[in-house]
């Protein structure tokens, strides 16, 4: 069992290495099958697929799924359908995101929409559900089929809401605990469940990891919402002050809107609503974020989560994947330190 | 039992008003729940969806569900369920196309894409999608499900074909057939395969509805296409000529286009390639449709998968809905009449 690591000491670095360890093998599988699902006679569909695909996501979700089953002692071979098709729920979703966001690049990489279109990326993402559905249906199980297909329709929800508030500074925090938990927290929640379920897990151990899985989830996106105000770029795969050039109303936004003057205000209002967000604006955005500790704050909200989702844990029986599942969260924490 | 319609003789307008009636208590409950599986706290949604939804389609594919689990004696109320979820995948289906070739109309009436945005439309295509999953695992039977996430693998394996394929004068008539048997055939094909299989019937009546359904579908969208060329707006629901301002490669251009002369196929590429679709050119196209017996030909290639879909239901008993379902194939076909 790893030693799990106490982040203000910082005697360790949080790593993922026990996790990636532990589901190495089952994870050769579903890049297996990654391949295999995404392939298609219709040539462009497997282009546009691994493109993303190939591009260096860490697979997190999909090795919670693993990593789940394994815990509750799963010896068949559907985690690895389930893992594969949550990892495709995540690739359609990013396809179909940077459509609607208009992103140029992901991942430091262009975008599909930016190499084969808009057209090809929504269909590409569609082709990419329906297997991620077929797998599912494969494995069997119909209670992992209801929790990822709702998990689906409160994904999309959960994007809408983003659009609909998209550039208003209005935005309550609880507003947008509300986007993250539907268009992130979902996914993570249903990864993680599904593993106990498909293992034949009780009520309370499915609970546990739906719970750990959502607030792991608040966490990860919190934690993505801060570093693009200060992160490492090669860390992040995206630049720093990209969501601001964007316009969109994350909490450390939300927060140093509520926190300032009449003036930040206004500078808040022409950066996002109006567009100004050039590199001193961004820089001037940078430097309330200090003064408002909306950073910290945003952290602080992170932390809060993944101590929910380590107590969710807690009355589990210690095993490796049960460590290495407490070690993601200091992991997803530690990206911004 | 209605009387079989004879085309030839013209004795009686080919009519879908035996599916409506079989149909109307079963298709009450399906509006229903197409109004609350709609509904979201986000009120983009139901804004969203219930335009389209309410715009007036014939939702012929949910009778068609309905009416094929009937027609095996089902009792129960699963159908119901399956019906909205293959309207919701077809919906779902539309939102997008409309994204991805960039109309403005649908059934007379602004796009959704036009109203609320491309994005708006993506997200509230996925969300229905994920509906429509949610519908099915409620169901619980796993063959449906594996019928018709199948189905929605297929149809964006479709819509990307002819993605791939578009605007390309050289795509040959087989290749058409294979866009069109995954873009539209295969919802016909599983909305009608579902009945029998949640009816508990055995593989012959499986087998023969997804026939019916295939070979009805492949009518259908030929029709269509062939309708873009001279049919009655009102009765399309779509302008004559949108296709071919929009330089769809549909079959009657594929015909005229292989059978005409080199200034003729020169004028298609100049069509079709470089947009060059003002009114004059449309007229020269439906001149040369004529000329090379384009739409009679299409519409014949339409009776031929019809009669296809005729004597697939042969072998089954005489009940009023097979009545109606063979009463749908010369509804589909007199259309263009």
């Amino acid at each position: 069992m790893g030693v799990v690591l106490n982040l203000e000491g910082g005697k360790r670095e949080a790593s993922i290495k026990d996790l990636i360890d532990l589901t190495a093998s089952d994870m050769g599988e579903v890049n297996k099958l990654i391949l295999s699902k995404a392939g298609s006679d219709v040539e462009m569909i497997p282009e546009v697929a691994n493109h993303l695909i190939s591009s260096g996501g860490k697979r997190l979700r999909p090795m919670l799924t693993l990593a789940a089953a394994r815990m509750f002692g799963y010896a068949g071979a559907g985690h690895v359908k389930l893992a594969t098709s949550v990892e495709f729920m995540h690739t359609a979703t990013l396809l179909h995101d940077d459509v609607v966001d208009e992103s140029d690049l992901r991942r430091g990489k262009k975008t599909a929409r930016m190499i084969w279109g808009n057209q090809a990326s929504v269909l590409v993402g569609d082709f990419l559900l329906g297997q991620a559905f077929r797998m599912m249906v494969d494995v069997g199980s119909l209670d992992a089929l209801d929790i990822l297909s709702t998990a689906a329709s409160i994904i999309a929800e959960g994007e809408v809401m983003q659009l609909a508030a998209a550039k208003n500074l209005e935005t309550t925090e609880d507003e947008y605990f509300s986007v993250i938990k539907a268009k992130t927290a979902a996914l993570f929640s249903a990864a993680a469940e599904v593993g106990p379920v498909i293992a034949g897990a009780g009520r309370t151990d499915r609970a546990a990891l739906r719970s750990y899985g959502t607030n792991l989830g608040l966490a990860f996106q919190l934690i993505d919402d801060a570093l693009d105000y200060g992160g490492d770029s090669k860390k992040l795969g995206k630049n720093v002050g990209d969501d601001f050039r964007e316009g969109k109303v994350t909490l450390p936004v939300i927060l140093c809107y509520r926190r300032g003057t009449a003036a930040e205000r206004a500078f808040w209002k022409g950066a996002i609503e109006d567009n100004q967000v050039d590199d001193v604006a961004l820089e001037r955005a940078m430097s309330l974020m200090v003064r408002h500790g909306a950073i910290a704050d945003t952290i602080g909200r992170a932390r809060h989560f993944g101590e929910i989702a380590r107590d969710a844990l807690a009355p589990l029986a210690a095993t490796p994947q049960k460590s290495a599942l407490l070690d993601v969260i200091d992991f997803c924490i530690s990206r911004v330190v």
